[in-house]
């Protein structure tokens, strides 16, 4: 690969569905911002996107991240804050969209994740080999039971399912995170 | 592969070190019950070992684990008991060697797992076609700033730290956890 990779994620809070397949909207939680930020930071990730309509979970968001950012947390535990400043808090999908191809000044290819199969997936092979061409990624993580059919709609392709023996699908967002980085932009002795 | 993988977790909260390298006792949290049941049952882990010589750390996660598996928990949210009937609570590492041993009526192949490299390694693809031939294995991973060097001195071999682009190592345990987990057990398209 030439350069760093082009990739961000975006955790996306709302719309999402509920167990019941509702669309909905969940709470942000501190440690899915501090877990995924920790991942995106060790991965390479660009920025990691922090999508809420909700103003008041925008607010609470960025008092977290002052925290680690510019008070106490900075001198207390700056690795923390090395990973925190990759976030990047905003109300919809579309404003991420625009603020990730602002930033790279090109199409940006986004790809949703899912917990059950789609008809439009790419392979973790396939999408690797585009991000180490140097093609801008952003990669889509639902809260609660995952993303709403209508960002499905609005994406290109879907990464399959992570699977392991047997039919349990009920990973952390932060477990599907963290390995969904790996297969994509891990290195080292596999 | 013949048959489900003989694969145990174990999580240990002591001895690990702190960030000045000293030796410590660390908390059990609620979220390293979840988030790493979860990822073992999804990939087929056996059991998942916590381990604290802690007599209270012990009781509040045994009582933890009765709120899912026998309490309120158990109806509001089936999926999360199954992954957490995995867990087994211990007060130290000697403990659970000894209860995997029992368990597969042989030699279990004790596998910690650090942030740094070490000399004692063993690559990723090499443990898994162990793990295919249906050798027991048990995974070590530290909380805090990892596990304690007697720890080390207790196992025969390593896996190497997990990389992405640059020197940031500070995923949280359950990123690497997970992370570890597909790498060793993950299957399907990648």
């Amino acid at each position: 690969m030439t350069g760093k990779p082009c990739v961000d994620v975006a955790l996306v809070h709302a719309p999402v569905v509920n167990r019941k397949g509702e669309v909905i909207g969940s709470a942000v939680t501190n440690l899915d911002l501090h877990d995924i930020a920790r991942a995106c930071r060790t991965f390479g990730v660009d920025t990691y996107w922090i999508i809420t309509p909700f103003a008041r979970q925008r607010e609470l968001s960025a008092e977290i991240l002052e925290h680690w950012l510019a008070g106490h947390g900075r001198t207390a535990n700056p690795d923390r804050g090395e990973a925190l400043s990759l976030i990047r808090i905003c109300a919809d999908l579309d404003e991420a969209v625009t603020g990730v191809r602002a930033k790279w000044g090109k199409t940006v290819h986004v790809v949703a994740t899912c917990a059950r199969p789609r008809p439009d997936t790419i392979a973790y092979a396939r999408l690797r080999r585009q991000i180490h061409t140097g093609r801008p990624v952003l990669l889509l993580f639902g809260t609660a039971w995952g993303l709403a059919p209508e960002v499905f709609e609005k994406v290109q392709v879907t990464l399959p399912p992570i699977c392991g023996a047997g039919t349990y699908n009920h990973l952390s967002v932060r477990s599907a995170v963290s390995i969904v980085l790996d297969r994509l932009l891990g290195i080292g002795d596999l």
